[in-house]
């Protein structure tokens, strides 16, 4: 329509000038474009091995995806970089927070680079999803270590189970392995479940506590005491250092009465200061010693060998149980039951007999 | 044939003269037709809840059956015993071999039969099948219990599995209890992992240890610590008792660096002699506190019912992986994945993940 139109009303506004765009469409386009152009498995997987961290990082998206399609991918990758995988020492570190977990781990991983380690720090903390990653997800807590070379920090992945976020560490174990990390520190959290599930990917298992503050009757799980490899009491700095080396004298008393290990290894107690960079040193002696025990009475593969089989198997039974109990009989059965049980009108065996005679019907 | 024949033979002998039956036939025929007539289902009901003891015996015996006709009945009856049942304490007592669980299971249990209770000793001991009864298989270690009329001793359930051990004991104690047994002591040997099983079906779980002896370093598993109510220290008798006074305080410090229990109890250590008779009733002191304490915090019926819950999807879970185990065709899958896996040739949970395809396809 011509702007001479002759019902020309007051309320015409003339068109305006198109705004001149703010972003060059042409450099859009090429990061839209580079973000769809996934590389291919092959170069992840040499990009990998050469110890490139962005190679690193999208294989572990993958990892952590949903989309069949990237798993597959992430399968072939991960087949790809086993063969250079498992030179490695993993470490397990545990405590309630409060402890220190990020100070220690951000001066362990400091230490270690300076000993031209390369560390890669993972975490699996399952709750990551609801408090949008309560550990490792706020990487600023470890300012120094995110900026060294050497090291690499990945929060924990997100996931609905314990299962999923423990398969997603574990393979992501794997990549930074073969990315060249001979150091893996996995950080979770002193409640739970998950405790478990990294003590069962890792060589070493430590124990992070402080002195008195009533962390010695509450808040850890039970069990988690006869799981460590060494107890580790953090923030023996000031006036804490002679509650700290009191703490020490009762756990090493404490872990006395504890069966033996099959590693053969008796657990230690040592003190330290993260926040004063003092006492690393003596853990990293302790670990070296543990790993120079168990690699020469053959614990370490054994160990290695006795994980992979139990993740394995871990696989399946989570998946038969989830197969099971997602069966849309099953659930409103299952229901009937659980109260048929809790009134005492069944047992729980009958019970269990009249889910599994359905299910497999 | 005639004797008279013509071709007699120097080497003929007489037929001999039948011997005379040593059994009555009459009687014999009685005893395998009683054997053959076996209680309905409501004869044994009436006669457990009488307290009649060849009715409970007959009926554990028809839990313990591998035959599917059986197992119906014994359902039929534990549904019927089941509102009779619950109305007891549940002990579950473990030790390695050599700390004397017999003989203080025979002090507890006359000892609490003179306070006019009426006393069941169980075991579970999937080794049993094996060592032909290893733990109270011979009744005559424990004399004087064996003859008390308020007292019923069953030894262990034979079975291949520790799942099959427990549910016939879990059963088991269900009919004691609707006959009218008020205590139930569960004994299992502190190796393996019927202790898990154990202490998921009693209320109270004793560890029983001896001073020195090096037992606190080895032979039991670990954990077991941790799950126990009361460590109570036996032999505390002639030069034993320094040393066990000793063992006491150092245990009472060792459990006091474990995380609280959920219950609110703090586990105690007590000494006793078993042989002697002396202390028992300071343990049975402590479980009557306990008992007290988790009644009034109702702490008690959370438990039980959390026990039923867990012995029936326990029971589901077994199932489901027995099934899956003895697929045929998952077998040898499973054989070459296996050692896929111990090659690195592929992750662990590539390899389950193969399995599963195979499983629900």
């Amino acid at each position: 329509m011509s702007s001479q139109s002759p019902q020309k009303s007051a309320l015409h506004e003339k068109d305006g000038v198109p705004q001149p765009e703010s972003i060059s469409q042409a450099s859009l386009a090429k990061v839209v474009r580079s973000r769809k152009v996934q590389p291919d498995a092959s170069t992840l997987i040499s990009g990998i091995l050469k110890g490139d961290i962005t190679a690193l990082s999208r294989a572990i998206t993958l990892v952590e995806s949903t989309n069949p399609v990237h798993l597959e991918k992430a399968n072939t990758v991960i087949s790809a970089c086993l063969p250079h995988a498992n030179r490695s020492v993993r470490i397990g570190i545990t405590g309630v927070p409060g402890v220190g977990k990020s100070t220690f781990i951000e001066a362990m991983g400091k230490y270690l680079t300076g000993l031209d380690k390369k560390v890669a720090v993972l975490a699996v903390d399952p709750s990551s999803t609801l408090s949008h990653g309560s550990i490792l997800g706020d990487k600023t807590r470890m300012e120094e270590l995110v900026k060294d070379p050497n090291a690499y920090i990945r929060p924990s992945a997100s996931g609905e189970t314990l299962g999923g976020v423990a398969r997603k560490t574990r393979e992501t174990i794997i990549l930074c392995e073969a990315a060249g990390f001979d150091t893996i520190i996995i950080e979770t959290v002193g409640v739970g479940q998950s405790e478990t599930a990294v003590h069962s990917m890792v060589d070493f298992f430590l124990l992070l506590k402080i002195a008195g503050a009533g962390d010695e009757l509450q808040g850890i799980k039970r069990g988690i005491m006869e799981m460590a490899d060494a107890i580790v009491i953090n923030k023996a700095d000031g006036d804490n250092v002679a509650k700290a080396k009191l703490a020490k004298t009762e756990f090493n008393r404490a872990l006395h009465l504890f069966p033996a290990k099959s590693s053969g290894w008796i657990p230690k107690v040592t003190t330290c200061s993260a926040y004063e960079k003092t006492g690393i040193d003596a853990v990293w002696q302790l670990i070296s010693e543990y790993v120079a025990l168990v690699k020469s009475n053959h614990y370490f593969e054994e160990k290695r060998k006795t994980q992979n089989q139990y993740w394995m198997m871990e696989t399946i039974e989570a998946h038969l149980k989830q197969h099971f109990y997602h069966h849309p009989e099953i659930k409103t059965l299952l229901e009937q039951n659980k109260k048929a049980v809790q009134n005492d009108e069944i047992s729980p065996f009958a019970a269990a007999m009249n889910l599994l005679d359905r299910y497999f019907k």
